[in-house]
Order: structure tokens, then sequence, then C-alpha cells
């Protein structure tokens, strides 16, 4: 197709959003060229000057217009830009596209493993990816707790074959996003961010969750500047800085261990006097530490990142108190503010459930957003409060959040909503008007 | 070792009891000899004439004396008198072999995701295997829906692949059956069948469930004779006969479409007029029933069975009753009872949770034996109503029954177990006496 704009993508190896980049391009079915930087300098100056400083891969370009990285290219997806750049774009897109008994948002490891169960079923679901396809597993190198795999597996590659296997069972899978559930009538209306619309007689809501920020001075103008949220995408483009990680869980010790194969050092600034990660990592951390090469910042906090898109980040701003929590604590003679030099900031500080486009159905939810399921014994754990909507993974779990969990969740969601179904299709066949759940 | 016993063991081919027979030998350092009689007609004959009449494998045999099947050669076991037969017997069994932070009754899914998970939080785990080591996955020989397999794979090898997993992270698995458990002081003192005493800081009880009989006339007698609730273990021995599957859940199902490949006809009974079986499993049976392989008795329950141990099953007593539940009406004018000819018997009808050594603990449990965890949202989840016991798998879970559900419970219950654990040491470290939950 010679009237294909033509669309270039820098990556690097070791890279999970380069991969799902490449992938939304694949599922289009347009061509792109790839350019490695990995080891290779000059290339890597090339993309840094093209991408008017920024050091983070991928970055993507379309007929020589930079689109960005990862989260660019994913907004413009999200709004239909990105196919109308591609000259792809559809005009029909206000109309219904399909009807299917069972939608599931997301293609983590709760959606897809839903997406199995569901599939063997005979549900056939459509599984909507999201703007993370693959979920967080796949900003994941080496999963090692993920039962089945003695030597450990690789994040992408186990989320590779649950597609598989998915697909093998009957899902079907598409790129986009959901926008918004309508639930006022039956069947639901589930609009996506690109104007298309499918009904559904059931949805498993497995959307995950997403890395939070701070919100300080500093962050909206540094990230892919410097400040990540992805140690594995980022961390080679600072080799031999110093850098901060922000985080006291299990994502925190990964990355900041991760991290010691290109910084000098790594320091850990964590807000309170313990770490929340697993015994495993903190040792791991520890032996770091003993070598030299990771430094802990306990009961510190980050206010303010300094530096400029040209050159970079050049060093924070942190508060101390040997209490914790030393934002809350300002005013606190005790608690001092200092700077601190590092040249690039990875925030490992948790994640935001993407649940919103559930507001207004009805579905309960906690002050974060997390889905409130029924839980408890038996059948029916997955179930919000409106009947035929299933949560599932780390929409629901802001606890255990283990790969392992969330697949147990899945499994559940599809065995709940096929029920479901069933009880629908009885009560349809023998003339009932009204959805209700059945005694049986 | 010259003055050991002899020890023969008549194995077949896709025998899961098999493998657990050689699996606990092997465990006790024991040498053996093994018989395969798949396709070896002239062995087979002589297996059934060494052991009586049965038609079931394995045949164990020590010193010429018939010990039995599976469930024989591991009664003597949990007593301690195949030890003694095998003259391996110590006699310091009363006093406390060990103490450990945290044990866990069960090598099914559930006990070693939980063993892979605290051998990672340090915990180190003492896993006991009970009396069906790696639990009811053993029996299946295509496991489909566990996620992260599109091909499919084994149930032994699954297990197989955890239980190394499990000891790379620093899990110890023995052979044993736990007798029962002391909560009235703590550690808890956790008494083996054959004796040997451990006290544990924490109990994970993923000890699962055994499969359920009818307690009909004619059952105890014929068990191994032409009786059997595995398919897959002892199908293949009645090559041509007619053979009725009892059951209408997916083991039921699995198991007809599996005896297919060996039966002349293969009936289901069930006692209702839906199968509780997911979709994929009725289907394929309904493949089978257009086949002409297949005949399903709806309404349909077994009340005797008749026959022999010297010529195993003749024929069985049936009752029909098109409203269901046969046996609720037996004065019912409407309700018929028939006899009917079969070669083989296969219960497929549930099954009982292992529970019974937690009785006096204070652990709640359901009127099944069925034990009531906190469940709910966040941590805790797998935490009974005695602090430092947690539950997982089938001895939970009375709904789904999945692998990828037990394997998700068992790494919260261990992860609930590591908080407990660490509450603990803080609390002794602190000088506290008093064992609460932290307000943490």
């Amino acid at each position: 197709m010679s009237d294909q704009p033509r669309v270039e993508i820098y990556t690097k190896a070791e890279c999970p959003y380069c991969e799902k980049a490449k992938d939304l391009f694949d599922g289009k079915g347009v061509e792109y060229e790839t350019y490695n930087v990995t080891d290779d300098d000059e290339l890597f100056e090339e993309m840094v000057e093209r991408a008017g400083g920024r050091k983070t891969a991928p970055e993507v370009f379309i007929d020589d217009e930079l689109i960005g990285g990862w989260d660019d290219t994913s907004a413009l997806e999200e709004t239909g830009e990105l196919d109308e750049k591609l000259g792809i774009a559809n005009d029909d897109s206000a109309d219904t596209v399909e009807h299917r008994k069972l939608l599931i948002a997301g293609t983590g490891i709760a959606g897809l493993t839903a997406a199995i169960y569901a599939g063997r079923a005979n549900n056939e679901p459509l599984v909507i990816e999201g703007d993370e396809p693959g979920g967080q597993l796949t900003l994941t190198t080496d999963v090692a707790n993920y039962p089945g795999f003695p030597e450990g597996i690789g994040g992408p590659e186990l989320v590779n074959d649950m597609k598989e296997q998915a697909r093998r069972f009957g899902a079907d899978l598409i790129n986009g996003i959901v926008d918004s559930v309508d639930a006022s009538s039956r069947p639901f209306r589930v609009e996506l961010t690109n104007g298309d619309v499918y009904t559904a007689d059931a949805i498993i809501a497995a959307s995950g969750a997403s890395a939070r920020t701070l919100g300080v001075p500093g962050e909206d103008e540094l990230m892919g500047y410097g400040l990540s949220t992805c140690a594995t995408c980022d961390g080679a483009f600072f080799r031999d800085e110093d850098m901060l990680v922000v985080g006291g869980g299990d994502a925190a010790m990964e990355e900041a261990t991760f991290l010691t194969k290109f910084a000098d050092t790594v320091y850990i600034a964590h807000r309170r006097e313990e770490f929340r990660a697993e015994d495993y990592w903190v040792d791991r951390v520890h032996e770091k530490v003993e070598d030299g090469e990771i430094e802990i910042m306990k009961n510190t906090e980050l206010i303010e990142i300094h530096g400029s898109q040209a050159d970079g980040i050049d060093r924070v701003t942190l508060v101390h108190n040997e209490q914790g929590h030393p934002t809350d604590r300002l005013e606190d003679p005790e608690t001092e503010e200092f700077d601190f030099d590092v040249g690039a900031v990875f925030f490992a500080i948790g994640h935001t459930p993407n649940t919103a486009y559930l507001e207004g159905t009805g579905v309960e939810m906690d002050d974060e957003g997390y889905l409130r399921t029924r839980g408890g014994d038996g059948g029916g754990q997955t179930e919000t409060d409106v009947p035929g909507i299933f949560g599932a993974g780390d929409v629901v779990d802001y606890h255990y959040q283990q790969a392992v969990t969330a697949a147990g969740m899945g499994s559940k969601a599809a065995l709940d909503a096929d029920e479901y179904l069933d009880d629908l299709e009885r009560a349809d066949s023998s003339g009932e008007t009204e959805v209700a759940a059945a005694d049986d």
C-alpha cells in the first residue's frame, strides 16, 4: 500500500511498551519500520534529537511527525486520531458494531483467564485489550512465583501464551479501550473511546490498575525526560547515573534491584520506616545495599523534581522526618528539606484501578475506585451489585495483586458470568421478561 | 540392602495411583520391582490371580504378601504398619520431631502454591503430602484450562513442576498424613498418623477433598472389583464391557468421555434432569451420544451393585422418576426400579473435604466439613476463626473447584500466613506475650 503513511518506531531490547506499540500497529495491519537503539549510541542520539530531547522508548513517528511514546500513541488511539493520521478512520462509528453474549474489558492475567474459561463455556467472549494490552505483567521480565513454571517465565511470554489459549477456546481479542458502559437497559451498551459501540448481555471488568504518580512540581514536564514508571523500559537510558526509586513495595524493590545493572548508585526513597515488600525482595535489596549498589532513604518523600526537557533531570527535593510520612509533618521542626542530585527518577508507588468507565452504572466502588464484589463462600463471588457486571483482578484486589490471584478471580468471574448467562437464556426461552437471579 | 523385604508393584500406563505408590516407596528410599500390565494379558491375569480377583492397579506385594491397591497401602502407611512390614519403623515416635514456622497440610495445587509463596517469603514451610500426594489433579490426564499452557498440560506433570518450584524456594515435602492439631496452646502441636509430632507457629490447611461414595449395598465388597472412583486408573481393565458412570458434574462428563475409549457403551446415571457440568463437557458428551457411544439416563439413581470379588460386577439396580431425585420418591408409584447389566461402575459424585484433623481446634466448618474463612475484600481472606490457621483450596471452596482458583487461594493463604508470622515475630521481639492480630 503505497499511500499508507510512513510509520517509524524506535525500540530497544527488553522494552514491553515497544512491543505494545508494535502490537497496536500489527493489529491494524499497518506496516512500520523499527530502529533498535540498544547498544547503538548513534541511533540513540538520533532518536533523542528527533524526539525533542526525550530519552524514552518507544518513540513513534508517522510521516516524520513525532507521535511520541506508548502513552502518546495510545492517547491518539483512544480518540480515533491515530486512525485518522494513518488514513484508516471509518465514519460509521456511531452505530452498534455487534452484539456479544459476554464482553471482557482487559487482557491482563484476570481478563485472559476469564477469556479462557468463557471460551470453553461457549460464551464466545469479545475481549477489549485496553490501554495496556497484556496488563502489568508485561512489565515484569521474570515471573518466578506463578505456579507451574519452576524455572520462572517472562511476563510477556506468559501473557502471550494465555492469549493463544484464550483464542483457541474461541475468544476474540480486539484493540480498543472501553469509554463507558450504559446499564440503564439490557443488553448493556458499551462504547469504546474510538466511538465503536457493542452491546453485551454480561460484562467482566478486568481492566486492572495503572501506575500512580505523585503530582509534584516538575512531574508532568519531566515524564519521559528522566522520570518514568517503568524501570525495565527506561532504565538503560540512564547508564552510570545516580537513580532514585520512589516506593516501598515489591515493585519498588524489584525495580531498584533491576536498575543496579545500569546505575552508579540506586537510591530508594520510602515514606515509612518499614517496607511493604515481601521478604524475598527486601532480602535482595539488602544484598545490594551490602554490595554498595543501593542506598535506602527511609522516612523520606519526594516533593519536587528539577530539570528540563533538554537536559533531563538535574536534582530532586526530598523531605525527611524520623517519624515517617514527612509530607504530613512539613511544619515539624524535625522535618529536613534538602536537594539531592540524581539523573533519573522511577515511581513505584502503586496503582489506581481503571474503573472510571463504570461510573454511572450503579456498580459500587470504594473511595479509590476499586470495585466491590460479593465475595464470601460459594458461587457468585465476583458479582458486583449490578447483575450481569462482574469484577476480577486488580480492579477489585487492592491487597494481594499477584498474577495467580488475578487468574483465580478471572476464572471465577467467567464461571459466575456463565451461570448468569445460562439463567438469562432459560428466562428468555421460558418467556419471562424479568431478569432475576434464578433460585436454582 | 539384602535384608529389605521384596516389594513388587503391578502398574499400568496412565495410572496416577501407581505413580503415588511408587512415590511413597521412593520417599522411604525402599527399592521395588514394577510389572507394567498394559497390553500384557498374561501379566494382567497373573496380577488378578495374585490379587484374589481384583482388577485394579496398582497392586502392591511385600514379600509375596498382598498389600493391595493405593488405598490399602496408604492405610497401612497411616498407622505406621507399612514401615513395620518394611522393617524401617522407628520407636521414638512420641517425641516432637521438629519445630517449624509454617506447616502446610496437602500437596495439591493449593498446598503447592502456598509452599511456593511461603518458601519465597523465607517461611521454610514443611509440607505434609497427605493420603493423596499431588491431590485430585493427578487424576486428570489433560488440564486444558490452567492458564499459561495453550496446548494443555498433564495433571501429574503440572503437579510435579509445582513441587520442584516449591522445593527451589526452600519448601520441604514429606510423606505423612496429619491426624490431629492441638490448638489449645502455641505453637500448634501437629500429630501425624504415623505418630510423628511437629510444632508449628502457623498452619495452612490445604488438604483438599476425597471422592465421595454412595453407601449402597455391594459398594464396600466390590470397590476395586469393578467399582472405582478413578476412570483414568481403572477404565482400561474393563475393555469392551458396558460401563456406568454415576454423576452429573464436570468429573462425570470427563470420565464418561474418557471411558468411551474402552467401553462398549458408557451409561451416565444422573439423579436430576440437568447436568451441573460446564457447557464444554456437556457438549463433548452430547457428541458421544450422537455417535452412539454414550447413553444418558436422567433422573436415575443407583441403589445396589450386584456381583462378586471373583467375577466382578454383574449388574446394578437403578431407580427412575421423571421428577428427579428418585431415591427421595421410592414410595411414589411413578418410580420404577429395574436391574441393568454393566461390567464396571465409576462414581463421580463429588467430594468430602479432608478436615477431620481440625475438629476440636475451634475452626468453624459447615455441615459438610468445609472450612469457613474470612473472605471479603483486602487481606486476611484465608483466615479461619483460629488465628494462625488458614484454609485454601477444596477444604474451603465447594463451588468453583478449579486448579487455578485453588492456586489463587494457596497464594493468598501463604501471604496471609506471612503477615501473621511477621506480626508474631514483632510481638515476640518487643517482649509481648499475647498473640493478637496487630493493628498495623
